[in-house]
């Protein structure tokens, strides 16, 4: 049969990108092919926001059929943080069917070298970028994330991602020649020939487990790192965020079929409820890649159980904000309030600790003490989130009870600087939509290190005194050492303190926000350029995306013959 | 106080051969600027023959000292496989002392940055080049390793793997920028504009554990590759060969203290006898990355245990050399006895399994049944060790008792095809020199597999009659798989056969050497261009040397202030 898309012509579209973003990785300068904007699609091609909303409401209650062998049974029970029922269904794999179809479709695809490899990958996030619109849909109503956040986060950033580990997996794979003539001179007799041809061979099967606030954002990194490196990857989303990875899987599928390669080389494992099919394809022999987002404990357990796999990890990490001093007291406050509230705090990045001295801070604005800080910020946050539309944009909604629950409790371990608010969605009254609390705790007092060494996941910020930004920092290293942090995140005057705030995150391991008062934050993060993450500490064992994510996807196997 | 080695003194003498190594791991032709002939040194600040001898002369019989903090004992009991005891006392570690030492050590050489690193690094292999004979004999009487074989291997080609390692580092370090300037369009508004600076960061203490074969070649890609990448490395050297790596701590150490750096960047930590040292070190929270060649037994530890480290293990494997068929019968033999004989089968690319269809073979010299290959082969082996002292030049010594009492046991294991004969060393008459034995063994004899699928390491080689070249690659393929392989020969005139054994080796990840009957064996890797086993079956989960290696050593820290 024929491929409809040839290896040539993906090249061909594709290599500019390609070429653009391999040189992107090295200048770190910004750049994206995925558009922003959410009226810049409806053209070429690209789905408009009106047929994307349509095309989401399509998938609604019905079949999510994926035609994958081995489907014993469907399952299926998302409801929208927004409140609806999906009432999606999908596939459940009979695995020891599915795995061996995985299998059998590997050596066509390494056959088809880095470069095919590359430009498929391509053209199936070329795909899903067209049908950005559809996508937001999908991730809103799985992860709560408000629609324009779904939108930028879950389509165009998450589709960076996926491009940034495809040319990663690309650079690393052709850094080795295929073939190579050697010849070692031997004195006065003939030399040594030797024809050497290297071929980068994928591991095996790669298993992406799924999270249930960024299905996208967080997947796309290991799904594409996988592909593009030769692996089959099947896709085991979490049970409340199906959709966006199933329609994922749908793309996948269709281009590669197109291209002519065994669309099997990319699967979905929905599962039952309660069935925890994560474990059981953990460990199976099959599986040799795992990447994971999501809490700690399973990740710890994947990585001291999964002994047979590479293990990809994003786990729970504590994240500080050292308040020292600022220029810029005004840009401070409103860009530390739009941090806590963004997508209510349900961000691996938002910061939890705000590290303050007691004896306050100095700013532009005159010397403010710890409780005029903590004052002054929570009417900053006030203020962004005093309008409940305005405020449901920004905040979405609570992903599930678990965070409601934790938010409810937090009024209770510590004095309340700003108390939560319970906010009407404009649009879906039945969605949980709160403003963020700050506690106030005593860094001093050694009962309040259990709290706020603790993550408490979702929209919770702890206001902890300190006797000085000295202890500030060592807190901040004792915190990154013991917990791990995705972000640090400082605002400081002192060319001293950001010394020692430097030689902490360079020792201990961390990625550091120094005095951002404007439109950046400390919780985003631009593929391409920065590094999501830093994999020294223990929040992470990999970061998004660099060669250390991708390098060991792949060994190189040479068969050399005498020339 | 100033450093006698500028940085720009050192960047100046070796970014040339640092550019020439880059290049070379591109194009992976041939390239070393380590020589191999001995009389290649004596000029140029190198130590001729004779002064080489007599510098390892000096040491024998004295305490090596190395300026250590935390020195708590002396320690030492080398025995010479060819007879002689070394009578060396090394200082003993208290690691409570040295380990903190180490760390304090990290900032400068962090701050250094890459390229002084990579130049430091030179400079240490420049001076170990320049005492090729020194360390000769230093390896010759650890590892019993033949006078040749242990400057070669031992000198030029361990150096040129350290260097392989360092330029890998290097180029992984480098890919990202130090810094770069951000700027994100936002429509009619102001740009975002970042600074954002990038710095590599060691993780933490690299843990060497050093094996008694190999001591240099295996040891420096791991040295060199952490100590690059900004991390201290702690040498634990093999109990029975400690002088090669002692040797090179001490010029490390005097490199970087030149260089104006702290020396405790490297150490050693040589151990009481039966002491463990190693289980100790694994476990500490400072070690963050370990090397390790040896056992399977306690490389699997290391894997589940050394839970807070990168760890980089090369252990047991079966090596298999499939004989098929082939158009130059004569290469073949000599070929294979060259490498079932060359350093008494003590390395861990020796082929141990020869798969041999039980009707025979095809060859240039008509068909040849399975006892007639074996008949010539043990002509081959005969006719090359046949002289006691060229047999002994090319043997070297057993290097422990255990390697004499498993080629002593292998006589009962099946028929012996070729019998080991007890040689007798020209120079060191109490060396323990022993020829290859060749047993003959039933593959299709369920009770035959536990041998031969078992690594038994030393001059044994397993002749395994299977039913059919298709037999013999599927063998291949389990023996892979659940045993972990090193390397693999082949010979077969069939580019079916070849396609098959590719195709084994690409799924199975091994490296593979298609009928070798000149010069180069299977046993031998050439650094730059040979990857030295792949990392992808059970034998090794690191290959040497390769992205994957170096990659996860460093992580980035990205600091980022708004421009």
């Amino acid at each position: 049969m024929a491929a409809e898309l040839t290896a040539h012509d993906l090249i061909e579209k594709h290599r500019p990108t390609l070429d653009q973003a391999l040189e992107t990785i090295r200048t770190r300068a910004y750049w994206s092919p995925h558009p922003e904007h959410p009226k810049a699609y409806g053209e070429n091609g690209t789905l408009s926001a009106a047929d994307g909303k349509a095309a989401f409401d399509a998938l609604l209650g019905r079949r999510f059929d994926l035609d994958q062998p081995g489907t014993d049974a469907w399952t299926g029970g998302e409801v929208s943080p927004y409140g609806p029922e999906l009432g999606i269904e999908y596939p459940h794999p009979d695995i020891d069917v599915l795995l061996p179809a995985m299998r059998a479709a590997i050596p066509a695809w390494r056959d088809a070298g880095a470069e095919v490899r590359a430009a498929v990958c391509l053209e199936i996030l070329a795909r899903i970028s067209a049908r950005t619109h559809e996508f937001a849909h999908a991730v809103m109503h799985t992860s709560g994330q408000a629609f324009m956040m779904a939108l930028q986060a879950g389509g165009p950033h998450a589709q960076d991602r996926g491009l940034e580990a495809v040319t990663y997996a690309y650079v690393d794979q052709v850094r080795t020649p295929e073939a190579a003539d050697w010849s070692k001179p031997q004195g006065k007799r003939d030399p040594l020939n030797l024809r050497k041809q290297f071929t980068p061979v994928p591991r095996g099967i790669a298993l992406l487990i799924g999270c249930n606030t960024f299905p996208t954002w967080n997947g796309y990194p290991g799904l594409f790192a996988s592909l593009a490196t030769g692996n089959p990857v099947l896709v085991k989303p979490h049970p409340r965020a199906v959709l966006p990875l199933a329609l994922t899987v749908r793309v996948a599928r269709e281009v590669l079929a197109e291209a002519g390669f065994d669309p099997d080389l990319v699967a979905l494992a929905a599962e039952r409820p309660g069935e925890g099919i994560a474990k059981t394809l953990a460990l199976r022999p099959e599986v040799k890649i795992i990447d994971y987002t999501g809490s700690t404990a399973f990740g710890d357990w994947l990585e001291a159980n999964a002994r047979q796999a590479q293990v990809y990890t994003e786990k729970a990490g504590v994240n500080t904000v050292v308040i020292d001093s600022t220029d810029n007291y005004r840009g401070m406050l409103a860009n530390l309030a739009f941090s806590l509230s963004l997508y209510s705090g349900q961000m691996c990045t938002t910061p939890q600790n705000l590290l303050i001295p007691r004896d306050g801070i100095t700013t532009d604005a005159g010397p403010k003490t710890y409780d005029e800080v903590l004052g002054d910020l929570s009417d900053a946050v006030g203020g962004l989130l005093g309008d409940d539309a305005r405020a449901s944009a920004l905040l979405g909604a609570l992903v599930n009870p678990d965070v409601k629950a934790r938010l409810e409790a937090a009024g209770g371990l510590g004095e309340v600087a700003l108390a939560s608010r319970d906010i009407t969605h404009p649009e879906f009254p039945d969605a949980v939509v709160r403003s963020p609390v700050i506690v106030k705790l005593d860094g001093s007092k050694p009962d309040t290190e259990s709290v706020y060494l603790d993550e408490c996941f979702g929209p919770v910020s702890f206001a902890v005194a300190v006797d000085s930004t000295a202890d500030a920092v060592e807190l901040l290293r004792r915190t990154i050492r013991d917990k791990g942090a995705m972000t640090v995140g400082a605002y400081t005057t002192s060319a001293d303190t950001e010394r020692a705030l430097e030689e902490v995150c360079f020792e201990e391991c961390a990625q550091l926000s120094l005095n951002l008062t404007g439109g950046v934050y400390v919780n985003q993060t631009a593929a391409f350029s920065d590094f999501h993450g830093s994999g020294g500490n223990p929040a992470a064992n990999a970061a998004l995306c660099d060669a250390a994510f991708v390098a060991n996807r792949f060994r190189v196997v040479e068969v050399r013959r005498e020339a």
